[in-house]
């Protein structure tokens, strides 16, 4: 049987590597592939390949190479910035401020400092467009606060948060700031210094670039404690062997991001509005998060009277692929958390959908998903007790 | 400039990762690129992709699949067996006992819970061959014990410990027992079953596999804590988007090591032999680590009146790869923490040469290394106030 064409519309979940990026990789598995810590050839390639990488990424950060760690991931990142620089100040205070809609990566590493490592953590709540009240973020610093961790783009709604105005807050109440830039990276504009953190994650399978490779931005001089012990890798905040290939990806994917950034924010936009314009048309539909605050590949329609679950499925059968919310929480069977803190009711949230898309995505696919969902809505809304039409 | 041909002999250090892993990780990048979360068919093509590749890691040493958590790489899952392990036992007791020949990923490990984490530890210590003290492993042990954690085969001196007399050690005595087989998979048999493991770290890159990816061995019903938080995946043990190509490729390369594992010893056997006879009939120069209880692609020796880091250097120039001890440790002053507990005076632990081979290596390239050895070993004795003739 011959599989259909897909249409991919989940770009926040995870995106398709440039065939760029695997071109860069492909040599370090093979032909470079030394330890980067031998002292022979073969080492000094790969510690070069490296650095090489490392200038990549601050380049497209506006940082310095000597900021950049590369970790395994956007949560391994999130969560050295975290514990780690919670451990790093506990002599200073103990509370942390984060917001109710963060990715589990740094929720879920809060609520563990404050089970576990005798931290206090305020959780800053957002207005129902999913931005966070800033003023409830300013009343929450306390003498003993030490660190603050909002994301930048949210995860399941595309809402930008203000990141500059909280860095400036930080900044004069000399609080540790930052910022999980997963989302962000590649579709807003994405400076260190303009944002004013002292931290920043990024993803590198989020931005065209390989899983199991990410990046944590520290700003020189913040301190830092490590999770892992071993080797002293990456300036002793990282031990374990350089994944040299994914770190060769990871700056590749960098560099074409910004590279590409204008005309791949446009093309992004231009679908996103498309399909905004589009799915709204259903009725009983509600666009979640703000509209003019968006990520510009970020579409999440809550439809009432059907499950996000049915309409994943059935959009998958004809060829489609979407999410209910983050991919990391999409087996479970509660609502969204972002989207209960937008003020959604429990069923709204559950009929809620998120598509997407990235450079690869083309109008005729917007168009697609367009004409699809409208039968496959009205489909389940048949079947549901509640829906009168 | 044409580049000559290169010998590489540092494959404790990393190793060339097979092409038949990176075509089987290839479409992992572009064509198959889902998050194993999603629910869509590219979702579920990864997770099932993942799954097998569980299952050929749990057929390689033995286990079940459900028992296999994967990590990115052997420094994590040493960590996450040893501060997970001991975290989650901590109501039990408070004594770890490990070897004073660990790799840093343990040895650092250990120290890091003795300074902060209120557990005391115990470093037993090796005979002159590098093969740990029994008697002194049994007589470390007490009512406080909850860990025991002793590698598999050394990385400097390769010499495999009595893991099966540990095994039982631990089992009569009620203790959690760990082992780093970092370096002994591929190499020596390993199962979990036989070895009497409660946990058990593999390395891709070790074993021509990828970097950036290794698997914990957990066994089941052992307690464990995570290092991270985030998503929950590996079971809640090891959070973060899994890095699918990765997997798949240590999967693969788990599946190969079994698959030529009697040939590739046979093989590493012979070259190791070789080099051992032809190496050490230069004067002043000494084995390091046991003949018999010895990896079969492990040699190292001791040259008096030599660097080992002017050794690596020359042979560098002359197209040799090799290293003085650990690549973990290759960049700093300090003589070899293995050879010092071996009894070594530090001036014969600098002289160390550490040369490593594999499946790759030909009878070609070992003889072109006892060919190369002794003029540089002459050359640099030359120029030693030390050495008489």
């Amino acid at each position: 049987m011959m599989r259909m064409k897909r249409v991919y519309l989940d770009n926040s979940a995870t995106t398709k590597v440039d065939d760029e990026v695997v071109g860069a990789m492909l040599p370090y598995f093979t032909e470079k592939f030394g330890n980067p810590s031998s002292l022979h050839a073969a080492g000094r390639d790969s510690r070069e390949a490296i650095e090489v990488a490392r200038g990549q990424v601050a380049t497209a950060i506006g940082a310095t190479p000597a900021e950049i760690i590369f970790t395994s991931g956007g949560t391994e990142a999130d969560n050295i910035a975290i514990i780690g620089g919670a451990l790093a100040n506990k002599k200073k205070g103990s509370h942390i401020i984060t917001s109710t809609i963060e990715h589990p990566a740094v929720i879920e590493t809060c609520r563990h400092l404050e089970k576990e490592g005798g931290f206090r953590v305020t959780y800053v709540p957002v207005d129902p467009d999913g931005v966070l009240k800033l003023d409830e973020l300013e009343k929450a610093i306390t003498k003993e606060t030490i660190l603050i961790s909002i994301m930048h783009v949210n995860n399941e709604i595309g809402t930008v948060q203000p990141i500059r105005e909280i860095g400036k807050i930080a900044r004069e109440t000399d609080v540790y700031f930052h910022t999980d830039a997963v989302q962000s990276f590649g579709k807003v504009s994405v400076n260190v210094d303009e944002l004013g953190v002292d931290m920043l994650s990024i993803s590198g399978h989020k931005v065209h670039g390989p899983k199991g490779v990410g990046v944590l931005y520290l700003r020189k001089g913040t301190p830092m404690r490590s999770l892992v012990y071993g080797g002293g890798h990456e300036r002793g905040i990282r031990s374990g062997t350089e994944n040299v290939p994914g770190i060769v990806g990871m700056g590749k994917a960098c560099e074409i991001a910004m590279r590409d950034f204008d005309s791949n924010v446009t093309h992004m936009t231009r679908l996103r509005d498309k399909l905004i314009d589009g799915l709204l048309k259903i009725d009983h539909s509600r666009l979640n998060g703000s509209r003019a605050l968006r990520s510009p590949n970020n579409v999440n329609i809550s439809y009432s009277f059907v499950e996000g679950e049915s309409m994943v499925l059935l959009l998958d059968m004809k060829g489609i692929e979407v999410s209910t919310g983050s991919a990391c929480s999409s087996k479970k069977l509660e609502p969204s958390h972002v989207l209960l803190s937008c003020g959604l009711d429990p069923e709204t949230a559950h009929g809620s959908l998120r598509m997407t898309n990235s450079k690869y995505n083309t109008v005729e696919e917007i168009d697609y998903m367009i004409e699809t969902l409208p039968g496959i809505v009205g489909r389940l809304r048949e079947m549901s007790p509640l829906y009168k039409k």
